[in-house]
């Protein structure tokens, strides 16, 4: 038998079939009908944003990290100086690439479970002058959690500095408005909260930016303002597209808006979030986050503190149950992590945590509950 | 109605319709199953190239340029010195993106309806004992012609430099044996030959020199070393691979096997390229370069030179009969192309040639003979 399982990953994710039945098909890069979907997916990007008349969004083959990469390339001048928010994993993904370009960045670290403090960035921002661009993961996956966006962006305006945000894991269900958050760039990618499968990441680049970026970048394929020159001039992209997951993508934002656009899309990943976390604290479960800094689209929770737990036998069960689990990626603290997003609802979440209470019986473990 | 065109490109190509099958399933990145697939596909390429002794291969997200990219930024040091023999469009894009990340390069330019010459890069060697790399195009799919890589990389040993070659569009089909032919960094990618769709790249390294490469690339997602190692380690990407378009590949690998391997691929497109050939010759049409020098990869026809002619009107009309030409990619020139490759035979190829001389009717164009 060889039913689909249920992906509770924060992307590659669940799809729907409609999602997948458009990439039967193949398309030529130079055609004009390929042209037509590149420009529709980059319209409906800026729709979601309202950012057509402040911002540009240009498409990038890769992962999700190669369209940060490129944002960084692409905005930040050779001699910029960046400083990175950490609290988590993606944000020192993010620090580490800056650096090897041969940027200077400086890294301020925060408690992995605590959104960054915008006070502590106005510290920052205060005490060097010398930093030109903040760089900020909207909602870290390595544990969930959700920071201050609004807050961080306000700051750098006042201040005067670029932003760049990762909103890769965000981007399509928590609340983006390009009008009244001022971003130099904002990243994400096909297969996360829109749903498409992934292969490709799109970065939105204000304008008044973009078109002072000529040069910055030291990396041919990275380099966005080329991309988009490119792109602008003849409605392809510079180097063979993904064309299978650019039509893919386009099928999915045609669901997102059927289905309500992003507030209905945020809506049901709160529904899911909740549904899971309430049945797993049914079985003794523990949140790794508070809930008021949780964002609804991947949970991390606390290992069992029962002896029988061991992740790989956890994984293996839940899986052979038909759910796909996702480690946790936390260092101090054992942990997993359960994805909120994709083409599932209630009843996926629900089915989960019984698989879960399944599995802990197989196991032996009474209560999911952790050390105390 | 809604039937496919059949594309006559280089990439993205007509794939079957198993090959697109494939993607109707969701993938975890993370898990063991997926695992399975990256290594299979792996081990498959190797097999390709009779590289497991000497090479290992790493696959990469993005076009086919990005795997170029990488495989320049990974293995030259950063004080190395790259000769790029140039003779069409790939070769300099590679010695820009050479350029453009810091490494030294040399372009020695070739006229484009030649190959590059083996005489002229011994000279070339001889008189620059600073140069470390050579970069060669092993089918310049900017003209179609193929380049002699048996003879230059016999050269870069001898004289013990390292050879990187971007074989985009001849790998799967042209032979190549690692075992009879050195080389330090050799790239293709998912959506040529293999007939897989397009969205990742790969590029055989031999062993011996990656394990030096760490800290050579400025970029982290270009690191060919990093995502070797830690594919070496944990079997999985470093960062969110493109799922569907690797188990397209794997079942296009699988229907490649079945064909017969490169062998039969090869004979496949040289039946296609002929029947090309032979049937655009009975419309007058003249291919750009000399037979012997032809790739059956890509072909590239002078355009008519019949004053009602025009490469969009000719495209459009040819494209209402099902087929998607490719422009031509020479500057001196009126030009355009045919691929000869992909998921498509004899039959489509005839039908494509019917498809052409209808169009010539439609526009009044008697012969496609080019100005004499």
């Amino acid at each position: 038998m060889d039913r689909d399982h249920i992906l509770l990953t924060p992307g590659p994710l669940t799809t729907s079939l409609r999602t997948k039945l458009a990439m039967l098909k193949d398309w030529g890069s130079w055609d004009a009908d390929f042209i037509a979907q590149t420009a529709r997916v980059r319209r409906a990007l800026l729709d979601i944003v309202d950012g057509h008349d402040t911002h540009t969004v240009v498409p990038l083959q890769g992962s999700g990290t190669f369209s940060v990469e490129a944002a960084v390339a692409t905005v930040v001048p050779r001699d910029g100086h960046v400083l990175v928010l950490d609290n988590g994993a993606y944000c020192k993904r993010a620090a580490r690439l800056t650096q090897l370009m041969g940027r200077r960045a400086t890294v301020v670290p925060y408690a992995e479970e605590q959104p960054v403090s915008p006070a502590g960035l106005e510290a920052q921002l205060n005490a060097d002058a010398s930093i030109t661009h903040v760089v900020l993961i909207h909602c870290e996956t390595g544990t969930g959690v959700l920071n201050p966006l609004a807050e961080v962006a306000a700051l750098c305006d006042r201040h005067g500095k670029g932003l760049i945000i990762d909103a890769m894991s965000s981007f399509g269900a928590l609340p983006i408005d390009a009008r009244a958050t001022r971003f130099d760039a904002l990243v994400a990618a096909s297969g996360k909260c829109l749903e498409g499968v992934p292969g490709m990441g799109f970065v939105f680049l204000r304008k008044a930016v973009l078109e002072g970026c000529a040069g910055n970048s030291q990396s041919l394929a990275m380099d966005l303002h080329d991309q988009w020159v490119y792109m602008e001039k003849t409605g392809q992209w510079r180097f063979t597209p993904p064309t299978h997951v650019l039509v893919a993508l386009a099928s999915a934002i045609d669901q997102f808006v059927e289905e309500g656009g992003r507030p209905a899309r945020l809506a049901r990943y709160e529904d899911n979030c909740r549904t899971l976390v309430d049945g797993m604290a049914r079985l003794g479960f523990k949140p790794f986050l508070r809930p008021e800094i949780q964002a609804p689209i991947i949970v991390t929770f606390h290992a069992p503190a029962h002896p029988a737990y061991e992740f790989k036998r956890f994984y293996d069960a839940a899986k052979a149950r038909g759910f796909i689990l996702y480690p946790g990626k936390l260092t101090q603290v054992e942990t997993f992590r359960v994805g909120c997003i994709g083409a599932i609802g209630r009843n996926e979440m629900n089915q989960a945590v019984n698989a879960v209470a399944d599995t802990l019986r197989e196991m032996g473990i009474p209560s999911g509950a952790p050390a105390p």
